[in-house]
């Protein structure tokens, strides 16, 4: 079968595929990657941003060797790759290749935005193609999908959109972050009611016509695993949009917490975790069964008892409602 | 005489030393450069990134030549860099050196934001120092101040606090942005007042404790030119947060706009022109006299009209109010 042209597409294919909704979030925190890979870089390379970038990739590929068949996506978290500069970045433009080559769809967490002609030189690296010399343009990052931050209206997010609907990528807004600060802004009381809410109305505005032959669209929101009965809200504002749900897992939030994220048809919403995964070994629930030196096997029995988890819990919302 | 310790306390010392407020927003558009220059690049490395990285730099370095004697800080804004990957990158970590070097403050322009763990993590890499192995830390970009998101509350923001008071750099956190969809979110009616007010308040309130000796904060705002009456709001709800005002020229706002973003000392912000500047010799004040070979006279003309045109906006408000 074809790949679908149309994001959320792609999406739905792969979640069917893998009969999974989880979002290994790839936030490699030098000091918590397993001793071994950071010796193996710093041994050849030394405390250099070099040796950071072949410590990041390595570990990498060894998380997604483990969580390809069991993740619909990986979601990079940029910051972590860009704080070493052009090493970092060099590092996030292999770890996209080697995801995508494993049959992973690839979300970055970029929380990029700004105004319309700044937001197209972010839209065309991420999810179109960048301008070269002569007229020529390449693609460049290549992601599937990328995070997008509302606060500069709609100039901010069309030119994602656009190269949404060119190249069959998407986006996902901000709209309920899943951190406790979240309530200052999102929370404030906006005529009769809180932001989040009517950024989530001009996020289901921004994104119509994105619809694919599911009638998902690409466009989707980011909506925090914390906050349930937001999510719950915001599942009736938004009904075909996806929702990117952070703050499972480490962040406090249970497969209970995300039931309303999710449709009757048991779609529209993928679940993040990503210390909770990627460094379960550190975690006391697998810390003793494996330790660092099985990191991989603690990776994997994280990441399938998640995909369980949360697939229960789908169950549960297909069959109340059927 | 030694360099101040504060953000603010250094930039004061700047924009006396060079009796400017002008800032120089260096976004490297590749179809803008020179025909010589991009010619120069390709000729050697042709349609590549390297190339990219190569024409980006090198014209960089031209316009920092001309501008570091008026300007009193350049802004590079990264998405025009990061487009290009870790090419793009390299560009801009050698654009912020030369800069500096030059005796510019560098602000960057990102825009980032994130819950409390990453934002850390962008704020290590951009102001502070990022963690490499075995509790081995050392500064990356080091640039002296950088444009942050509000959109997440506290948590996103204290990380860039904490290094700015521990590093001596600073941040303009969004409150007003310059573009026309900025009215969608940042006008929504909350309470009594619009969003960007609530914002501001905000902004004020995380600033506080970053004064220096001139009793102006590292905690900045970022408020449009193209937006005074707004800006007058601001300039009253926070007086000595320093405004990084885009919108001048290009973007449509004049000298006139900009005047009540100034406090009665004549400072509290910075006005950056971004392509008004860098690329002059395309501007039709300028095309006829100059043309693309004499662009670099074309750049020196641009940023002299803009520091006098700015000066006298200033010296009506110092005249107005003594």
């Amino acid at each position: 079968m074809s790949s679908p042209e149309n994001f959320a597409d792609r999406l739905i294919q792969n979640i069917k595929l893998k009969n999974s909704c989880v979002v290994v979030g790839l936030d490699p925190r030098l000091s918590e990657i397993p001793t071994n890979i950071q010796l193996s870089s710093t041994r050849k390379h030394g405390q250099t941003f070099n040796a950071a970038f072949k410590c990041i990739l390595d570990f990498n590929k060894h998380v997604i060797d483990i969580v390809a068949m069991h993740a619909v996506a990986v979601k990079p978290q940029i910051a972590f790759y860009e704080q070493y500069g052009s090493f970092g970045i060099k590092a996030l433009e292999k770890t996209v290749k080697y995801a995508k080559k494993c049959g992973l769809i690839v979300i970055l967490d970029a929380k990029r935005n700004d105004i319309g002609s700044t937001a197209e030189a972010y839209s065309n690296g991420y999810l179109g193609r960048v301008p070269l010399f002569e007229n020529n343009s390449v693609k460049s990052y290549d992601v599937d999908a990328i995070t997008v931050n509302p606060y500069l209206g709609s100039d901010g997010i069309s030119p994602f959109v656009r190269n949404s609907n060119i190249y069959g990528t998407g986006i996902f807004v901000l709209v309920r972050t899943s951190n406790p600060s979240a309530q200052e802004i999102q929370d404030i009381e906006c005529e009769t009611e809180r932001l989040y809410k009517k950024v989530g109305r001009y996020v289901y505005l921004w994104g119509s016509g994105t619809e694919g032959y599911n009638n998902y669209r690409s466009v989707g929101a980011v909506v925090g695993a914390t906050y349930p009965d937001e999510a719950k809200d915001l599942r009736e504002l938004m009904p075909n949009s996806f929702f990117l749900v952070p703050g499972y897992g480490v962040q406090g939030a249970s497969a209970e917490d995300i039931v309303h994220c999710f449709n009757k048809d048991g779609l529209g919403a993928i679940i993040n975790s990503s210390r909770g995964i990627i460094f379960a070994y550190k975690d006391p629930h697998w810390k003793e069964q494996y330790g660092e030196r099985n990191f991989e096997q603690a990776i994997e029995s994280a990441v399938i008892k998640m995909k369980k988890e949360i697939n229960l819990t789908r169950a549960k919302k297909t069959s109340v409602n059927s």
